[in-house]
């Protein structure tokens, strides 16, 4: 049996790209386009890579291109809030069942992702194009595959620094350096229900940093590592009357309790 | 200086004890009642207790309510969708700026708790009046503070089965152990910003559950450990200029990528 | 490239079966015979499989079979005190370099495995061939691949109960539940330096537990997951005399206060 | 009832303060010495204080001192290897027991919290006086109590880098920043048994660590933090024959396979 590939989709407000020659300049045709490229580059047969962007219909997340999605990328920074809540709805019920997303960068502050978290995921933040250093904290994690030294650096970017709102990650893979003085989670996971979620700092409209070799490279094993595995996903409520034996002492039910009630 | 009293408030949505003759019969002044008269007891001076329920103005949870809260315990089941919108952004907003919240039983369909997860939290259940048994998984935590035993058991309870579908808790306390065949993760907790969470399975309209001792006990021991603790929260986003020296090859900034841009 | 195939070394203290009739019936080449084919037509080619036991020479764990290990299974029960504790180092560093460990049933009490947790590791137990069901609470983990139910049952087995002393796990992937009142987290992952580990409590001597197709995937899923991935491994102690740029203020270090000293 | 004073024992191998004048112009009593009066200070009546050194009999952690400590903090850097290893096995079997721990700085190279974590506990360092700030990433922890800003500074220490080789902590408190280029987790909590355990990287024996206001604070932080709670400890193997009732299908028990065999 061939093995499946891994169908991704890389979506991307893309509004900056359209407005701005100087992110145009980095990405000119969209920085979905780069990370698409990317993973296509560095994950071959194994991966079927489209796009999709918030102008299109649905966003490009109609209920079919969901449902034959395995792991989502998601970029966006000056629009988060024209994403539609019932999109995010859609998406967040995917990742429960299972669809991988990957959150890059600004979109820390993107609908999907703070829905999925439950708090503000807010940080603190420069723009002074300084050196940032990612120290791994967990070198035996299929995010890692493929470096080879405790840390890589990006020679400008923008800063990110805690606090960061998240709640604690299910595991710390990198910890940035900022030259400024400040430090920052910067690749963490996390599982929504059936869903892996793996959250990645750098990246920005500016600054060439999804060109970037390490970058590109952990994008890839991201991908792989949050493509949906396990079980099925038992995540709906559901009243299993049926005990493995009798109850001793089984009292009576007034189901009258239970109209319209869930769980 | 005298230690300051931890301010509970304790929220019912105070239904079913004035519809159903069963609840009414145990909880005769409802469940708020007496979780409220058990924190007062077992707690003495240490806290001050009021009670708040789903019909008052904002359900009885104002923003002076809330500003004076440092604990919140929440127990619901037929209403939840009632519960509206902007008080379940208040509550969730106090939360992350360190207000304890101690999420009860059926509570785990609330939005509040749904909000704060990010998950369908779902779960199995049975009403057979079954045997329930509360093994300590976490012997050194505050939240077990008085337990005697290994477990400690109720004789009629609700079952609540897995999957139940929450982020892997930051620690797990007690795991359950039901008659008719299932296990359930029964004291969880979660940090959410600042604000300490812990969910407690055990409670209900029709067993005198909020009677029992041990579960009298837990709860005042949540109460104690989801009280406010450590610095200020920083979980605002915001732009931090200045970095602790001159950054080398500074770059020029666009401000207008900024424009009405968070993070 | 075609991918390369992982080494498992199946790992038997082999006393039980040459011992006891009851044991022999069941395992009549070893434990580690079932083990090791169970292995061999889950994974087929993407494998390569070889056995080690206890009366070996250095328990057939020498630097040249550890060295080329990617993933060891450990099943003991009578004799863990025979494997001598040099050997035991050998492991453990090799775990900390990135070696897997599945840790099976009563290699709890192992040496390899109290010394990778730092505590007792001890549990409760009863013989008396009760039913187990084994609970997925965490359906997207890949130890749960293939998995098509919320739980999978052992007819009959060894009951082993909370409270386990280990650390709190990194991810809990099942929970059983004992007909006879028990519960017990009972596939536990953890990781240890580079190396992951995965604990599974099924498995016995005179229970026909390693023929169940369900504990064979199961076993195999874990072989994959915790095959040696990420970057290279940075634990050894080193000091930095370099450091990004000179130091602000730099001081006078009396070197004599670090003869001989690490950290 | 009176509540109970917080028994703490404050352990320094106490080597470096008599051989080298630097360290002894710092610390001329001892750093147990300025480690125990600061707790003093902050914590008043509720504690009783006591010192133990490498030197007297059972490096004074005798069977009596360690049942009557609830929590011991741990301070050595020349001689660990001269801690004898049953006085390791003692304190752990107390850290197990629910006995508090705090190690200290290049304690992370003891015996005690090695044997603790099953890993290397090895990590990077310099010894360069550089500037650190300790960036607090779990702003509701008890540990941060009175911390006012999202950081402190420490404006000359030894820098410790990741990869800090330790088990994923349980929660992480701190994250340093070193002037040249370096990040570390500097405050880390494990639970073991029962015990609760606080790691925190600052403190040398030639800076005036343990002198500083918010260091001696957090150290006060920790000890009330680390003070023995919940249950009894029950990780002691225990063949618990008796079931809740009668086994279905009970089978006959070979006892001969259990002679001198735990769990």
């Amino acid at each position: 049996m061939p093995k499946q590939r891994i169908q991704v989709t890389v979506w991307n407000e893309f509004v900056h790209e359209r407005t701005h020659d100087a992110v145009r300049k980095i990405y000119p045709e969209g920085i979905h386009a780069v990370v698409a490229e990317a993973l296509k580059t560095k994950l071959g047969d194994s991966v079927a890579v489209r796009t999709a962007t918030l102008e299109e219909p649905d966003h490009g997340l109609t209920d079919e291109v969901l449902s034959s999605t395995d792991v989502l990328t998601w970029w966006g920074h000056a629009a988060h809030d024209q994403v539609r809540d019932e999109i995010v709805d859609r998406v967040q019920q995917r990742v429960l069942e299972g669809m991988g997303l990957i959150v890059m960068h600004s979109a820390h502050a993107s609908k999907i992702f703070r829905r999925l978290m439950g708090t503000s995921c807010m940080l603190r933040w420069r723009e002074a194009g300084e050196r940032e250093r990612l120290w791994i904290v967990n070198p035996g994690h299929p995010i890692a595959d493929g470096l080879q030294d405790e840390y890589f650096e990006l020679p400008q970017t923008e800063m990110y620094g805690e606090f960061f709102d998240i709640p604690a990650p299910d595991e710390v893979v990198f910890i940035s350096w900022f030259e400024g003085g400040e430090v920052f989670r910067s690749g963490n996971t996390f599982r929504r229900g059936k869903g892996k979620i793996f959250y990645f700092r750098p990246g920005h409209e500016t600054f060439p940093i999804y060109h970037d070799e390490n970058i590109q490279m952990i994008l890839a094993n991201a991908v792989r590592w949050s493509a949906p595995s396990g079980s099925p996903y038992f995540g709906d409520g559901r009243n299993i009357a049926q005990s493995l034996s009798p109850i001793q002492g089984e009292h009576a039910v007034d189901e009258s309790l239970h109209e319209s009630v869930e769980g």
